[in-house]
């Protein structure tokens, strides 16, 4: 009986295992996708490939706030009209396109790059911990300290870790510390709400 | 207030759009596959951005079946060790890997590159079909006639219209012509099957 792989031509079957490392794309998937590259006008397909590959080439780690950057310091921390003592502390740099969407924070991020979790071997020195105390102690010498630090990593077990390991180690360093508020989705029905979500709503309730 | 796209940098951006165009990825999931790219080692990266690019300069269409491969005739239809009399109709490329993985076939097969759908303007002229009918009369000039060919078009309404227009166009060819089976898949249990199915299922009812 002939192999099944076979019927897939080389470079196809390149891409097919190529595509399937990507999270959440299976065989079948990465076949799918394979084929419809396929089919796609070659220069399509060309600008695809391109645009992963210089991907890497183009993007470095910004400095001062550690997100993806093809500048350094990044277009926002080179922004003069962002308060540039008010830093908002993020797990990844796609944190930044939903908070930037918000369109209600104005000051520079600072990307942790990951948050605490001891099981996945995880710890302070695998984060951009050290280099955000660098960064008030640096703002302090050049007198232009940061005032406020809003911590917004996801409310998971491993952000909350992560921002009660910040609270701890950001007293007594002068700054502001603030964490984001948690409860119900806006527009979301009571019903629909999960029970811990719902339980952080009523406890973290606001007098009128 | 910023323009949220500002938050990615333009290589980031430029490959989220390119992803994008991919069946079923949407801006979120593009973002998600762009930053998890950044993250591979530079080689990974690479690697596929290669692969993407040498797929539309490696890969032909077969001038005996037209299926996708790097050499002419493909591999199966090169293959001596198959039955060259018996021809397996189907509509895509990717349908070959599903049947031979089910290695109950030893045929070659005829890729028609779609099915008939007069709605989206796809008619015979826009199918491999006169190049099916030319791979018959040249079986019989070189005197490898062709015996027996599988229809095996999908149980979609453009699959079964395609099915039976081919139907009638290859009697008098002096081919024997069949159609796949349909009806429960194996280990389906009946409560579960759709009544379409079963209606046919009921229909096409095999005597014991």
């Amino acid at each position: 009986m002939r192999m099944a792989s076979k019927a897939l031509p080389p470079a196809l079957q390149r891409l097919v295992e190529n595509l399937s490392m990507l999270p959440g794309i299976g065989e079948k998937t990465a076949t799918r996708l394979a084929l419809t590259i396929l089919r796609w006008p070659q220069n399509r397909a060309k600008e695809l490939g391109q645009s992963i590959i210089e991907l890497h080439e183009r993007i470095k780690l910004c400095s001062m706030c550690f997100t993806f950057s093809e500048d350094d310091p990044c277009s926002i921390c080179s922004d003069h009209k962002r308060d540039h003592s008010l830093i908002c502390i993020i797990e990844d740099p796609g944190d930044i396109v939903a908070i930037e969407k918000a369109g209600v924070f104005n000051g520079l991020y600072h990307v942790l790059h990951g948050a605490l979790s001891p099981m996945d071997g995880i710890g302070p020195q695998e984060l951009k911990i050290n280099e955000l105390l660098i960064r008030i102690d640096n703002g302090k010498k050049q007198g232009t300290p940061i005032k406020e630090i809003i911590i917004a990593t996801s409310s998971t077990a491993q952000g909350e870790a992560t921002a009660s390991y910040l609270s701890d180690l950001l007293t007594n360093k002068g700054v502001k510390v603030s964490r984001i508020a948690c409860g119900i989705p806006i527009g979301m029905d009571i019903k629909y709400a999960d029970p811990m979500t719902l339980k952080q709503a009523i406890s973290a309730r606001n007098l009128l």
